[in-house]
């Protein structure tokens, strides 16, 4: 009855393209994982997301980059942000050497 | 700007009492951190909640019993699980050697 499973199965394997895994959509929220393989946002390129995301660093390691703040900020397993709607943010990088696992809750008005 | 912290810092001491912290709070949900250190439920309490629960468990182990389950869920790390709202279920069991982390998301009708 209840719905299991594991954030730590069936990572993508290196050199796969950055994945984005829907784990729960309820009203106003959005939970998912996201695996990243020394993925970086491109140069220039910020997210500007309409809903607030609150975010969790479970394995690996990533830097996150923030528009009107000069200090990015790195993230080890256990590490969370909270980014506000319309922070505009980026990944300025994640470890090459082994997968970085994230969790993402985004809550408020959540678009698809 | 962004609001940070890590979830395995300040961990409540062996044989303190079940920990509860409130990470994030928006309309219709709320994030929390749970330490247990080899807490139980007490035999014959169910919880039964309003709102459904969005569980991982991220350090330790732990199982979970569901009244209309005989079978007991056994957690590990990244290990996750969707308690629908009125699910009636418990802790059977959480490991008494080293601290049980989980992260717990609350949404739909949320009460104090």
């Amino acid at each position: 009855m209840a719905t299991t499973g594991n954030l730590f199965a069936d990572l993508s394997p290196r050199g796969a393209d950055e994945e984005f895994t829907q784990l729960l959509r309820a009203p106003g929220m959005r939970i998912e994982r996201i695996v990243s393989h020394g993925h970086k946002s491109p140069p220039g390129f910020w997210y500007d997301q309409d809903c607030a995301e609150w975010v969790l660093l479970l394995r690996g390691a990533a830097i996150l980059g923030f528009e009107d703040d000069p200090e990015p900020i790195r993230l080890e397993a256990g590490d969370h942000v909270l980014i506000p709607a319309h922070a505009r943010h980026r990944v300025e990088w994640s470890d090459p050497d082994r997968p970085t696992v994230w969790l993402a809750v985004h809550h408020g008005e959540i678009s698809d």
